[in-house]
């Protein structure tokens, strides 16, 4: 929104007070009561309103559900309990649900992907935080490859896969116990690595903190973290980093 | 109690040396054995005690309601489960219950509330512990405006309500996650803000404490934080300061 | 600032569209590069803009008193080494300074205090902390009954002086070690109590985090905690409530 | 036993090889292969040996308590399940059960108890874990007194029972929250105090640590500190204390 | 102080109205305006009071030791520094300092020390917090063994103390780096362990907390805990546990 | 693997380029997609690969045993529930299970253990962890002697089985509560020991914690520590000292 | 590398075996013996290898820093002292330092940067660290505008440099304190934030631990953190994100 | 010592009942009063005392080191600064100093040194706690490689040197920052690796605490983890094990 191109067209008379108080005002949310729809997102950050599923009350989750359906062509809700689906799709039929990563989408067919995101797990148990990570990013446009179970005490695993690694414009790097994956792919490429802590392992492995603390001590450079189990951060900000990267082509 | 004028008393024998000694060792208190109901409270304080139901054996929560409403007009019990309750209401009809503030209520009816006190929160759900304290304060007779759903990462919500919010004798600001919506608000109000950090969030906000922390550490001035999910304390600190605001009016 | 009537300004001609836009922006701070100070904040909040003088550099530290005196009457600094103080002073020969509180104060003479707070220690050690609150509560005219050394290890001392406290607006509790004087206190009086934690004590009080946890604990209603040995955010809020208990006298 | 004396009585005859190898070696112990009773202890310590339930298999828990009932007249169980409490009956029809305090025991009739310790509690909440004290230290022949609920947010009712608590060799004082009352009772009495941290608490409570670290950094003097919730841990420490104090009587 | 005597005298006129408020209202300090010195303390807890040295300024540690030595006999101060030392000893020259223990002290000469008590360290490097315990005690008129370098490393040069140790009405175990110390001498005990954590260690000991952490979480029986490097606080509690095993003989 | 040579018979013809490729590439797994079964690892370390079950998906689990079964003779799962082993047992009837160490096993008949492994347990609420520790070190060939329930707070008990502690190449202490366990048997052996803190105890042991802390302070020397339960890994490190210890005989 | 391509040379005799070894066991780095330099980074990742100065002995510094000279037109050095730049302009004249950011430099003149990075800081004192990431990213080849003193106190400070923010690639969000500015500006812009916790703070900022905790928990999307304190590689992974924008132009 | 015999002997009059005592007494240590040289140790555990000089007083640490000197050949001593070192020095002139490792030696010349241990090192930072391990190693008999600089940021420098890591009959990985080293190295190596955290690193390193949580945290198996900085602790184990390894050779 441009202040002086608005306030002179007050001057002019071409916006009425009303509609210029508005703007200004930036009454650009949906008024629930309970909730004020951040329908002004998309515009302002290229990229619609989630819905946090966890915590809500049903009955504040499906009216949300119900008019972000309304007014977006592609919902999407995180950490969902399949409880939640099926309240979810009572009002929104089109809804889909996938149990591993507890998003559910309601999205538009025949969605191309595009650019290059690298989606990487120590082992098998970090798989659920990969998902809802990869998940998201192909929600949002990303391409994303699948690079699973290369934790680092088995290293040729991970070397056998470093092209794949190498060629992505952002590496999503997500690991339990220890954490140390993110350090050694970050030794290894050219591109941001994005660090997911789980809270995977053993006594004390503090629930995840262990590995938070390992990621954001990291030796090597070109790594961030985003927090324990949080693959829905991870995805919405290698989208970001996939988007800037094609800009120009 | 003035020592002085109650020593004058006895020494002109208007005032039993029993009668003087019950008031000097300040025996106002109702003694069950369990639990010494402090019905000096309300004298001392301006409100009368308040039952602290979690944890409680149904036996002693039965009693203690029981003798407060004999003693008390109003009484007010807080994180309370449907359950007791049901217990409550068996022994006191008139007791009401709110399950999303989990308070019970036992009222006069016609109350009237009065000043003027904000109850912020960042997210959805953070709105349990957001009544718990909106209707603590009710029951001590503030009057209370809800700005629910103005987290930081929409600020236009905020910025949209501001005039409620900087209208208010104090602010309650409750937020989860990091907490940042009491530095915000402490740096636009010019009344004291009590902040109330809730235990939602991810891995990482270790129940509360991070939003805990941040809160405390907060850039802004005049706010002061009570306990995680603490609404009962929120609201208990609001009505003592929106009771000063008023005093002279 | 009313933006409707703003606009209407605009649209009949009374304010030109620079001027209206120079208010939309709120460029209502002045920008020194490496710093932007809020010479807004006393219209909006009541409180002229505060120095935090600790980690600044000497450069940056002159300019910003100079220019805060030239703009404003009375300009407040914390955390003020005696170092900075004799810097502030070649720069403002009005600046005073106090050691123990660490504060710079540049005043008009003949300020006159009003209301009541009282600032309670529980040692001789947390008076330093206590004197930032005190003469921070002062500066901007608040009137501070000072109650030290009464620490609940002797009990007699604090009910000698329950008279002062009980009377007071707001009670500031400054303790260090275990820091339980803030539940003492707030079990006695009727108005709030502002609880700052001192970093005075022996191992496990983990520089003051152990008091720090005491009070946000607490048991007793109608207390808020602020940040270890944070005396003058104590100061400021009680300055809140103070002047709002005063406010319709 | 006398080393010196051992070996004489060996190189006189007096003693076989053998028997001197058993009392030097200190087989005092009865090996049950998963554990090892440790029979040796009354003698050592003045008190039998008290079974830990919690954790133990039921097989294993069964034939401890079965075997100590043979070896010892009385016997306690401390952390035990009311499933724990039946199982133990079957093979211990003697074993009475208290669900509060969730100890066992095994005693003889009429025992009488001696001295003075005062058990007192900061709440309602925190009565189970005084009751683990109380009994645990009548059990073991202390004489308890029991000034329950008198937590500082309502000074009145301790000082009230001042009396009691300034008569006992001994005071146990319980609390969680923020775990002020042994601070305040330390600075009242002349005998030592063992202070008790509960887990009974909002969220920063931490589950008791919160308290835990107020007890330690108390700034009243003769105050120790035992684990969070180990009411049994205090009660056999009061008997040690109550039993020296008796020991010239 | 019996009220109802008090009472009855000024009923029958034996006593004032002003004598009896001041004895009411316990204006049993000495007013010092930046403290309270506690002058009442010795009549209520046996024990005169203690200057807590650390952190005082050196116009107030001058003024209270001049002041105590007036009007007690004996004066302790605890964490001296060589400097206050030097500053006490220009107003009270009768002071002597005990670099290792840093205690100054004022005492009468030909004290008679009685009863039993153990000072144990792990190390040598312990020595301090022993030494501040142990000439507490002596202090207060307490008989103490030192036992030092006994740590459990080499368990042979604590079973060949073990005599010594058993005896002793109270054992003070002073413990770094891991603090088992207090676990194993709780095990060959009868009469209570006071454990003392000290901030000896390599890294992970957390300035005293592993081994507060172990000592708080000891499965030996009788024990409990003061703070980090606290052995003032253990040395007055054995004195209380000494003098009552005394008190009829 | 020597590269020298590879290339040399690349040069020299007595190897394919393809070939080499593989090698170099080290494609010595196994790809399921979902899991990369490190089939070299039994070459790389000399331990076959082993299954940590806890959070596999049922099919994910089933599919990795059937495979590993078919490229190994034997096969370890660890923590697993009773419900993964019906599941592995209905593809892998061989797999036997024991429900104290939560341990799957697939195992030829007729195994020999060598060497020398004491495994010792502070309680017999330890002895889970100290059975996971056991069993796999006899699954990959060691010779266990269990010394259970010798805790330091009856110290005669660990006395008397000292001949067995000292003989073994290698210790395993298991110890929750305040772990000292580690410290005195440290003290008394010459060859390495290796402490495993559980999470058995009251509240401050904050879930093992408190043992992690002690056993990594630990005074003794030789000692090493593994996370908290971790019996598995302890035994897998004791076997590797064990190997070392015969493999010149 | 070509594994396929260098064993194709191999084989026809293109490559000797000798330097096929050499590629292949990748010896690109130079051994120093105490280092061993990365000369091999750039080609790995497009950064030359930076010299982490602090820790570094005065020898071991001084040679690295001449040998990188030697092999790379530009050297980047973090963390030193103004006397470690002495001794590296002893032997690299051509150093340069800047005492702020503690950053050494050597670098080719007349350096072009492109693209758009924003550094924020919430305080003046936040600036030293922010200073690290914003030179970082220059010597690296990125565009950076300084927005500066923009804390969330004073929320039109940020509102009015809001056009610089929203329209960079990357946002570099630099507080201490409590750390609410990352998630403010989270919500307001479409790209990528780095989020920078600093030590600048009261107690319970636990030297940037409660900043740190706020940035992993923020409620808005596109954030990540980097270590506390860590300009230096949020500057690093905003030139990445920076390149990858700028890649097709 | 065999009990049985020694009481035979006792028993037939071979052994006087005095020299019997002393034995069973073990009073296998020498008394100096403030400290108990371990005399007895080597006899115990194959390794002669070693000497932490750290908080010694110069008095006690001069003595000690003369008295272990005329009782040992070689005397080894930890944490001593450069004037312990002189004080040494001026009773024992057979010392020599090693400023980086902090290791003071009396040592016979031409010690012969065995075996195979790997040294390792993330970074140059962690080389001093590194030699000390090493030296420590070599004091003791072990043959040493040290392999420094290889952290997991350049991955290439650590797979050059596989060769020595794998050969070693034990690895010691030293590491600060995130400590991800030492899990890389376990996935490599048949034999036991002894992780070392150092306090090398950023903020939230937490001076080596989320080092060590990453190394106690390891996916890789064979790996168990020593204090911070304790490169003795790691040394003297790694002897152990090679002593081991080397036993029937």
């Amino acid at each position: 929104m441009d202040i002086k191109e608005l306030l002179t067209q007050v001057q002019n008379g071409s916006l009425s007070v009303e509609d210029a108080e508005r703007q200004l005002t930036r009454e650009s949310f949906t008024e629930l009561g309970y909730a004020k729809l951040d329908t002004h997102r998309k515009q302002r950050t290229g990229f619609s309103e989630v819905v946090f599923c966890s915590g809500k009350s049903d009955e504040h989750l499906a009216a949300v559900f119900k008019r972000l359906a309304q007014e977006e062509q592609d919902v999407l809700g995180t950490r969902a309990t399949p409880q939640q689906y099926e309240l979810v799709r009572s009002v929104c039929p089109a809804a889909v649900y996938d149990p591993l990563s507890r998003l559910i989408k309601i999205e538009s067919s025949g969605k191309q992907t595009r650019g290059s995101i690298a989606v990487c797990t120590a082992g098998t148990a970090d798989i659920a935080v990969a998902e809802e990570a990869a998940q998201t990013a192909e929600f949002f446009g990303g391409k994303v490859e699948r690079v699973y179970d290369v934790g680092v005490s088995g290293l040729h695993r991970l070397l056998a896969k470093l092209d794949v690694i190498q060629a992505a414009y952002c590496v999503i790097a997500v690991a339990g116990m220890e954490g140390a994956l993110a350090s050694v792919i970050g030794g290894l490429v050219r591109n941001p690595v994005i660090a997911v802590p789980t809270s995977v392992g053993y006594g004390a492995s503090l629930h995840g903190l262990a590995a938070l603390l390992t990621m954001i001590n990291t030796c090597a450079n070109g790594i961030a973290t985003v927090n324990i189990d949080n693959g829905f951060g991870a995805g919405y900000l290698a989208v970001q980093i996939n988007r800037l990267a094609l800009q120009h082509t």
